[in-house]
C-alpha cells in the first residue's frame, strides 16, 4: 500500500488523464453527431433526452452549495446556478436549451413535460445528482471536472452544426457558444478546489474515481440515447 | 379522521398562529433582552451562539434550492442566499453579524472559529438544517414562516437596544434594520408558496407541524444560551 500523496502536479495530471481518456467526445454517437450522419430524429432524441440532464444541473448545483461552509466559496459557485436558470426570465442555459429544442423543430411543452425520456438517461442524472448530495465535497467539486474537456467540444459542435445540420438555425446554438466561455471559468475555479482540498492520497484517489464517475454518467447517457435511436 | 382540506383562509390561519403562541419573542431571554436587563456578558453570548444560526442559513437554503424543481421557482428563492452571503465581499447578513459582534466586543475570529457554541445550539441548528434536507419541500418552505414574525421582532430589538445597550454602536444593528423589509419579503413569498402547494389536510397539516418544529428550533436556541449565561 503507498500512501504517499501525489503532488500537485501528479495529482492534476492524474484528473486530466480522465477526461481525455473517458469524455463522451469518443462516444459513438457524439462521433456521429460531429462526423454530420444523424438524422434529425436522432439529433432531436437526443436533444430531448439530454434536456433532462440540463435541467438538473441547477440542483445539483445547489446541492454543491449547501456543502461549502463560507460566504467567499458560495459566492463563486452561486453563479453557476445564475448561469443555468438566468438571473431575469427568458435568460439562462436551461431557456438556451429550449430554444436549440424549438430549433430542431422540438415543442417547448413537448421538453417541459419529460416524457420520451429514456430509464438510462433517468438512471444516469440521478446518479451524478445523488453523487453530489451524498459524495464528499471533495468528489461533488471534482466531478464537475468534466468541463475540462467542455469548452474543446462545443467548439467541434458548434463547427459540426453549422457544416452539416444548417436545417437547425444559428441562433439555437447559443447554449454551446456560451459554454465556451462559461466552461473554461468553472472548470478553473472547480481544480483550484480541489488540489487545494485533497491533500492526502485517499482524497486524491476519491477525487480521481468521482470524476471518472462522471465521466460514465455522460456516456451512459449517450449510450441509452443511441440505443433508442438506431 | 377528519381529512377535509383547510380552505386556503382556514390553513392560512393555522400556520399564522403557530408562531403567534411559540416564537421565541416570548422566550425569558428575549423577555429580557428586550426589557433591558441582560449583562453585557449575556449579550455577547447570544451572539456568539446565534452566529452558529446565522451562518447556517445559506446551506439551508441551498438545500430548499435543490427540491425547487423550476428556473422561475430557484431564481425566487436563491436571493435569500444572496441576502446572506452578500453579492460581494463586505456584504451580506453574515457580514453584518460579524459586526454585530464586533460592536458588543467580540472578536471576528473568535466568532469564525465556532469555538463557545453550546452543544444545545449546536443540534437545534442540526436539527433545522436536517429538516430542509430530508423534508419534503412543503415543509422546508413552510419552516421558513417564522419570517412572518420576525419584522416585529426585529423593530422592538432596535428600539431595546438604542434604549439600553448604548455601549453597543449603531452601526452593529445593521443586521437587524435590513432583516425588516428581507423578513418581509421572504415569509409572503414563502405563505404563497405553501398555500398553493399544500392542498389536502395531510400536506397541510405536515406544514402547520414543520413551522411548529422551527420555532422549537429556535426556542431551543435561547434555552440552551439562557441555561449558560445566567
Amino acid at each position: 500500500m503507498n500512501s504517499r500523496p501525489w503532488t500537485a502536479a501528479e495529482f492534476e495530471a492524474r484528473l486530466r488523464a480522465v477526461p481525455e481518456h473517458a469524455y463522451h467526445d469518443r462516444h459513438p454517437f457524439n462521433v456521429r453527431m460531429h462526423e454530420g450522419t444523424l438524422t434529425p430524429e436522432q439529433i432531436r432524441g437526443w436533444i430531448l433526452n439530454r434536456f433532462h440532464y440540463q435541467r438538473h444541473i441547477p440542483i445539483k448545483d445547489a446541492y454543491v452549495l449547501a456543502k461549502l461552509d463560507t460566504p467567499e466559496l458560495r459566492r463563486m459557485w452561486v453563479r453557476r446556478i445564475h448561469d443555468h436558470d438566468g438571473r431575469r426570465p427568458g435568460e439562462g442555459g436551461i431557456e438556451r436549451w429550449l430554444r436549440l429544442g424549438e430549433a430542431a423543430g422540438l415543442d417547448r411543452k413537448e421538453l417541459l413535460s419529460g416524457e420520451g425520456v429514456l430509464p438510462g438517461v433517468r438512471l444516469a442524472v440521478e446518479g451524478y445528482v445523488n453523487l453530489c448530495r451524498l459524495g464528499s465535497p471533495i468528489e461533488a467539486v471534482a466531478a464537475s471536472l468534466t468541463e475540462l474537456s467542455a469548452p474543446g467540444l462545443m467548439r467541434t459542435r458548434i463547427d459540426a452544426f453549422e457544416r452539416h445540420y444548417t436545417w437547425i438555425s444559428p441562433d439555437g446554438l447559443r447554449y454551446f457558444q456560451n459554454r465556451i466561455f462559461q466552461g473554461g471559468q468553472d472548470s478553473g475555479e472547480a481544480l483550484t478546489l480541489v488540489l487545494q482540498w485533497a491533500r492526502d492520497r485517499t482524497d486524491q484517489e476519491k477525487a480521481v474515481a468521482a470524476l471518472a464517475y462522471k465521466c460514465d454518467v455522460l456516456w451512459s447517457l449517450l449510450d441509452a440515447v443511441d440505443r433508442e435511436y438506431r
